[in-house]
This record gives C-alpha cells, structure tokens and sequence, in this order.
C-alpha cells in the first residue's frame, strides 16, 4: 500500500485534455463561411443545469460559435410554467429553423423515460449530442461512417461502413462520421490522453488486455460507454444497482448473420467477479457516474496504480483516491463540450 | 354506502367487449390475399412473458393470422444464453424479412431504458404495437392520419392531418391512420363499451365532463392513455409514485405556432387535489396500471358509482372494488390483442 505522499497519484485536470481539441476546433471554425449556431434549449429551474448552459455559453463564445438560450417552463422566472412547459415545442421549433445548426436540451426533466422521448424528438441532422437511436445503434454496430440520408430511414443493418470494413479514419466520399454520444466519446478521449489506450496497437484494437470498470450502465453514459471500450478490445465490467454484467469484443466471424450482432457480447461476469469489490480488484480503469452525492467507490478496494475517472457532478471516489490510484481524472466536462461542439461544423 | 348485494356493480369481462373487434378483424382478414405474418421475439425466461406469448398464438390461429414465435436468450432452455441475448439480431432480422408483416417484442426485457432504445429499433412499418416515437410524438400531437412516407424521415410536426383538420375517421387518399399504442387504445375501447365516452357530444369531445384517474405514467401505458382522454375532453389526473399532473384539453386557437404544441396542457394539479385520495373522490373513471402485486387501491376512497379498470397483471383494486364502482373491467389483455392484430393488415 502506497499511503506516504510521494506515493499519491497524478491529479489529471480536464482542461489539460481539453486544449488540443480547442486548438482542432479553432481551426475548423476558421475554414467556416459563417459562425454555426447552437440552440440551447432550458426548461426548467435545476440550479446545475443552468450553470451548464451558461457554460456552454461561454465555451461557445470563447470559440466562435453562436449560442442562443431558449428558455421555457420553470426556467422562465414568474411565467408561471412548469417544470418541462414547453420543451417539446422549443425541440420543434429548432429542427425546424433552417439557420440552428445544432440542438441540446439541458436535462433531466421528466426522468428517463420521458426525457428519452424529447431525445428521439431532436433531428438527427441537429443532435451535436449523439443522443438520438440510430447514433446509439451505430455504436453498438461499430458503423463508423454513414451517408447522411440514412438518418432519415428507419434503422438499418446496412446502415453504413463498419470500423471492421473502414481503412483508416477518413470517411469515404459521400459519407461521414457517424456522432458518437458526447460523453462517452469524452471519456475514451480522456483514456487515450491517459495512456489507456496503447498506440502500438493496431487500431480499434488499443484497449485490448485493459481491463475496465464501469460504475453505471444508463442508455446516456454507462452502457455505449462499456460498447465503445469492449469495441477497441477492454475487458468491461459494467456495474449497475442490481448487476454486473461483462463486455467483451465478439470475435470477428464470417457467419452470414454477422451484420445483425452488435460488435461486443454482453454476458453474466464469471463467479468470482460477481461483486464490485472482486471487479475492482483486478480493475487497470475505473470509470464512476452515479448521480447520488452519497455513492462513493472505497479507495481500499481501488487496484494499486489504477486509472480513475469521475463523470459524476458530486465526486464518486473518496478524497484519499490517490493513494491508490497512479492518475486521477475528476471531472471530464470540458472535453465533453468540446467532443459536441465539434459536431456543429461537420 | 351500497354494501348490501343488490348493490353490487357489474363485472364486466374483455371478452364481451373484445367480441365486436373480433368480427370486424375476421371481415377484414377475409379480404386479404394471404395470411398476414406476425413475428412474436420471446427473449427471457419470464413466465407471464411466455404466458402472454402463447396466447397470442392462440388468437392469431384462431382467426387466421400466421404466427412465429422467435425464441432467443434465456427463452431457449440449454442454450447457454442471457437474458434478452440476442433480442437486437431477432429484430433486425425481422425488420429485414419481406415475408413478415408486424414484430413484437414480449417486454420487460433489460428495463424502461434500455427496452425503450429496442423500441425504437423495430421499424415503425411493422411496428403494430404503436410503441415507436413517431406514433407517440402523432398521439400527443392528435396527428390521427399520416402518409406513410412521413415514417421514414424525422419526427416533423406537418407530420399528418390532426383530428381538428379531419373531417371524420377515414383517411384521406394516398394517408393512413397513425398507429395508437395498443394498451392505452384498448383501455379507451373499453371506456366507450362502458358508456363513458358519450355519443351524443360531438367526435374529440366525447368525454368531456369526466374527471379520470390514471394511477402509473409510464411511456408505455399511462401518458399515452391520459394525452388521449384529454385529448377527447376528459380532466384527467396522473398519478405517479413521486407527483400528480392534471391533462387537459389545449383550447383550439389560431396561434400561428399551434401546430408545435401537444394537443394536451400538462400542469400541477389545484392544492386540493394533490393527494390520490382526493383525486379518487372526485373520479368518474379510475384506470390503474401499477406493475406491484401488492400495490392496491383502497375501495373506501372510489366516488360511489365509478367506473373502475384494472390494466396491472396483478389486481391494483381490493376484492370488494364493486361495493362501490358501478362497472369494473378487470383485465383488458383481450381487447390489446385485437389492437394489435388489427394492424397486421393496414
């Protein structure tokens, strides 16, 4: 046990992550005939949520991009509308404004199953969070790239080139990248920097022989981010209040019905590691977004020299963290914003 | 009070109400070229699940509709499979399959979210549940015809023709008539059978001047059914584990953005009625859908006279329910499945 001070991890701050894709940003931005314009859409009267958008304001701004507030229900101060009044309406209206270039909706509203409802509402052609079905389908699927007028199709096993298929990262002529949900996509961002992902490696192979703990399998967070970490070859257990449940890559056949499986397989963990304590234990990642200010992960159980990620707006992990962990990431914001803006020019 | 026996309401079973659906299903399925094929995904061990899949094959045999029951996941005794594994191949394979004409997904499989991404996946041309977003965004929005080439574009509000700009219940050429998810469609059929819906008032208002109860709102069941009462003119109080909403009609104007509002106004309901209690005392109609065997509701606080409806697996209301209720419809699986079945062949 490392507890002596020269034992204690490395703090990684987000803003560090964040300044190379500040720097991509800008650049893209300056190729741009005019300033892409994103519409935020806030509905209620959620303390958190309006520091959110008034960041997101900011972020904007600093770059270049215009950002308008929509502001409806509780958020509107004596209007006298509910929590959520309106949201819907300002959802439509945006899809529909040829000069909105890109949508978000500040969320939680209803709770989950509604809000997925709103999520499905937002154009495809404006959803810079990649919250919409299809992004998530195309995750699971490893489609890369797409044409973009399958957006406008119901969902297809044909949907678009495979990252199995794809040659490099450039999508061919005709199509582009399929978005990839913000914040996991800024999580694997934040695991590359960390070093997680070995670059000798042949790509989508990178995290292979990592193995990652998960803490959360929601539709937004938990669950593309365990599909996208098995995808590049972790081991992943992905933890939930009443399961664990183990990801691994499905080995590449050439079964006819191939096109229809997801690219990882989804399994009861092995007997031994059907507790968080034992997952962690053998744990080189540890990713936590419980939204619960009480959940904390005990330092004691933490891996010596393990790589910790907080996702969660009330830290998950213990204060003594980094007497275990060899880097500690606490918050991943800044990079998630950048990961979404940058799907306002493409 | 009525406690004595000659006070007691009347039982009314589905089967008497499914009766008239059945002729009607049974004449249209009469001048059809071949059997329409239904695909049932049976993917748990759960038994009510498997229950409620042989019983759609006994209906769809019974009156002529092809049934196959695809088995996959822990459904397979001996197959080394979880639950729900495979259940995303089964329906891309089905949505694939020219010689299938509607997908159904026996649920809960994975929970409200994750069950809800695999709602989104079945395509909404054999989607004869009506659980995809875009029947949802029609129902809320009283869009009553479409064409069917709106199924394949996203979610637009000039989506169809609504139930204000209709000038009755059949389509205009080159539409349909959207998709209503089945349960809260049934649960409105039976209302009509009960005489709740008055005939006399005229079509999309035949329930105004009822105060309704809707104890559950998921997106499945409960806010479906309470925008679809409010939407024929009913005060409809939802009922929630954590809040009461009251849904009422959106009075019709000329509001040039009207036709990005919901049909229905969602709003916290008057102080004194935010206990159930009070909610029930006032009930001509009480519709309970709570998925808790022991959840029940106390007779003691139903208005004499009402009309109850039991939706959950496991009865919501006590034995002596009829003590005060004037009718009560215990179950009303019987007429869903008719729903269901009758858009096998639109």
């Amino acid at each position: 046990m490392s507890t002596s001070l020269s034992g204690k991890g490395l703090l990684l701050k987000a803003d560090l992550i964040a300044a190379s894709f500040r720097d991509e940003v800008e650049k893209s931005l300056a190729e741009c005939s005019r300033s892409p314009k994103l519409v935020g859409i806030l509905s209620t009267s959620s303390g958190p949520s309006r520091t959110y958008a008034e960041f997101t304001r900011k972020q904007c701004e600093s770059l270049g991009f215009e950002f308008v507030l929509k502001e409806t229900g509780a958020a509107l101060m004596n209007g006298g509308l509910g929590e959520g009044e309106g949201v819907e309406e300002a959802i439509m209206e945006a899809n529909e404004d040829d000069s909105v270039d890109g949508v978000m909706v500040y969320f939680p509203i209803f709770g989950p199953q509604q809000d997925h409802y709103l999520q499905q509402l937002v154009s495809p052609y404006k959803d810079v969070e990649g919250l919409h079905v299809k992004f998530h389908y195309n995750l699971y699927h490893n489609i890369r790239f797409i044409s973009p007028s399958s957006l406008s199709a119901p969902t297809s096993s044909a949907a678009g080139l495979t990252g199995d298929e794809a040659e490099n990262d450039i999508p061919p002529p005709g199509m582009v990248k399929s978005i990839l949900p913000c914040t996991p996509l800024a999580i694997v961002k934040c695991l590359e920097y960390a070093g997680v992902y070995n670059k000798i490696l042949p790509y989508g192979d990178r995290a292979y022989g990592k193995t990652v703990v998960v803490v959360n399998r929601s539709e937004v967070v938990g669950r593309p981010l365990a599909a996208l970490l098995s995808n590049d070859g972790a081991r992943v257990f992905s933890v939930d209040i009443d399961s664990i449940q183990e990801y691994t890559k499905r080995p590449s056949d050439l079964d006819s019905s191939r096109k229809y499986h997801p690219r990882h397989i989804v399994r009861p963990p092995p007997e031994a590691y059907n507790t968080l304590q034992a997952c962690l234990a053998v744990a080189d990642v540890v990713v936590a977004a419980v939204p619960n200010a009480t959940y904390k992960i005990p330092t004691a159980w933490l891996k010596d020299g393990c790589v910790c990620v907080n996702v969660a707006a009330e830290k998950n992990f213990e204060k003594d963290v980094r007497e275990k962990a060899s880097l500690y990431i606490p918050a991943v914001g800044k990079v998630t914003i950048l990961m979404l803006l940058r799907n306002l020019y493409v």
